[in-house]
């Protein structure tokens, strides 16, 4: 699918050039807001991310990047993006010469990942990566490699770091309202659709329901707890008679051990549809449905008396526009993003357990 | 902790003269109640059961067996039971010759279902069991077996099996509302207190949260699905220096796969509080929560539009009246329980299933 031009090539020896560079060279300086390159102009950039730069303190939309000029006429046309700011794949490369942009936000099929946070990477931009991370641990390890080469930042897009309710239920643990805890139970599915969407496609998609939404049930108990799994079980459902699940897996439910004791009992699934998770410790839980969707979160607490709703702290902003300028003042400022790469690898670590303990049929000791 | 008689093997000899009377020689006549003995008079036995066949058409309560003089007096005096139909559990094999008593619902711990079932059948009484059913599969099979030469029913005290809410949940599933069922999740756990319970010791009960509580989930799964799974995965936690856990186990969380590709993630624990399941296919689900408590369910579901409180049909009697009249009314009537000791010895299937997975850390196949 990536063609590696020449000119690329060359941006790539300049980008590993400017490695050498003392940090934050070419990081904007404080008050200014970062510009962001969205590649990738599926519905997710177009319909979801897009649209929230609106509300950004430090983050702007700076530049485009796609493989249809139709789309980058109409989203460039549509957000003032100028000509020179809109590349394809062949020539995305260049952006190294853009001072425009500081981050790359990669919003592709899941295997192009890799590749295109290390160009940008090469590049000497920042970047911000869509979940999951990669398609590998492998691969993980590789981006954040390339991103350390370029002393450049890398973040996962993880949004419900930055979403009000998930912060509320992440505090309310921390804080002990709970007691220790004891088990998380969380869903994640949908009915998926037309057959031929990327997503079905296991050289595109590096697997089925599990990468692309169960990904949430794993990501949510690893913050709910704030532990790491050392144990994995898993089973797999999955009819391969159905048009849509010729390649990837239907159904992939796993049970998480932490070294606690906590526990996680997680569904993957592509053909119910559920978006929740409960944390629950010896004096109570904490529960939100839907937990991890775009916007509609409720949350319900049983804490002393009976469950009752609960309203969240507000947060000063939408979890998309959060998440931008997360990465923004983190290379204002010169911290590491809360869900680096590091935590895309730990997610990717967990996945390849999982998909293992079901092969296998035996639990996975991580 | 149970001494056989004398006399009580004179009792069973005589049961087993008895066996090859005709069917129904001692059954009661259509129209007239059958009667009942209680035998265990704890917490659920007299707050309970007791007081609901108040509301039973077909069951009134004829006798009661306790090993505690006290509670024989007490409990005999408010319900109006005569000394002649109190026993103590070294008396209780006289009960072969109370006419007054067709069935004998033992409620004691785990490990004396089996004895006391035996016993019961021996005297050419039928049998409600509370649930879990015994502590083995050969306990179980012995007990069906102990009924079947005495010509007895035997059935199994699954209440939620006649709860509304519940009754309702089967048949959204049975007539395809959901479409076919793709996953189960279900939660059963309380925090349990006092170390010195029978619950907390292993030869009375068997086990753990698993054998006491975490046996709705398993027992739910399986008449949600209305299918015996073929596969199990366990995850156990356990903090062997709580004093309550020195004998069995808290958390044991496990994950069923049923012939269909149906799958349940269910949660078993003696630390957190939860009651709940729902049932989800790719049209919708239905979820109850609590779901299989003795009163204060709730329903929710998702069948094409928003999710929805969901009011079940109602059931013309509460479902302890209707467990008890149950069996009644298949003692009359010729026919066999929908849950019975088939169904209790299947739950001890999984359950030593479950055990083994956690212990050998592998998918146990059945």
């Amino acid at each position: 699918m990536e063609t590696i031009s020449k000119r690329s090539l060359l941006a790539a020896g300049l980008a590993a050039g400017v490695a050498g560079l003392p940090r934050g060279a070419f990081a904007a300086q404080p008050g200014r807001k970062l510009g962001y390159a969205i590649l990738g102009l599926g519905y997710y950039a177009t319909r979801i991310i897009m649209p929230r730069f609106a509300e950004c303190e430090h983050s702007r939309l700076a530049a485009l990047v796609s493989g249809t000029p139709e789309k980058l006429k109409t989203y460039g046309e549509q957000y003032g993006i100028p000509e020179t700011h809109r590349y394809s794949y062949e020539t995305f490369d260049r952006i190294i010469d853009n001072p425009d942009v500081d981050i790359v936000y990669v919003i592709t099929p899941n295997s192009l990942h890799r590749p295109f946070t290390e160009r940008a990477a090469r590049a000497g931009k920042h970047v911000m990566c869509e979940k999951p991370m990669a398609n590998t641990v492998a691969d993980c390890e590789a981006m954040i490699a390339a991103c350390k080469k370029a002393g450049r930042k890398l973040m996962i897009g993880y949004r419900s770091r930055f979403q009000a309710h998930n912060i509320e239920a992440i505090k309310l643990v921390r804080d002990g309202a709970l007691g220790p805890v004891r088990t998380v139970v969380t869903d994640h599915g949908f009915t998926i659709g037309d057959p031929k969407q990327w997503r079905l496609n296991r050289a595109l998609a590096g697997g089925g329901s599990l990468m692309d939404i169960g990904i949430y049930s794993l990501n949510a108990a690893r913050y709910l707890t704030g532990e790491e799994p050392v144990a994995v079980n898993a089973v797999e459902s999955t009819d391969r008679s159905d048009p849509r699940f010729g390649e990837v897996e239907d159904i992939i439910n796993f049970q998480l051990l932490f070294p606690s004791g906590a526990t996680a009992n997680c569904v993957s699934a592509y053909s119910v549809n559920c978006n929740r998770y409960r944390v629950s410790g010896p004096k109570g839980w904490v529960e939100i449905d839907p937990a991890t969707s775009y916007q509609g979160q409720a949350m319900r607490a049983q804490l002393g008396g009976p469950p009752a709703p609960r309203e969240p702290a507000p947060q000063p902003k939408n979890q998309f526009s959060a998440q931008l300028d997360h990465l923004s003042e983190c290379i204002l400022t010169g911290r590491e993003p809360i869900v680096g790469g590091d935590d895309g690898l730990k997610d990717l670590r967990v996945i390849e357990a999982i998909y293992r303990a079901a092969r296998e049929g035996r639990t996975v000791k991580l």
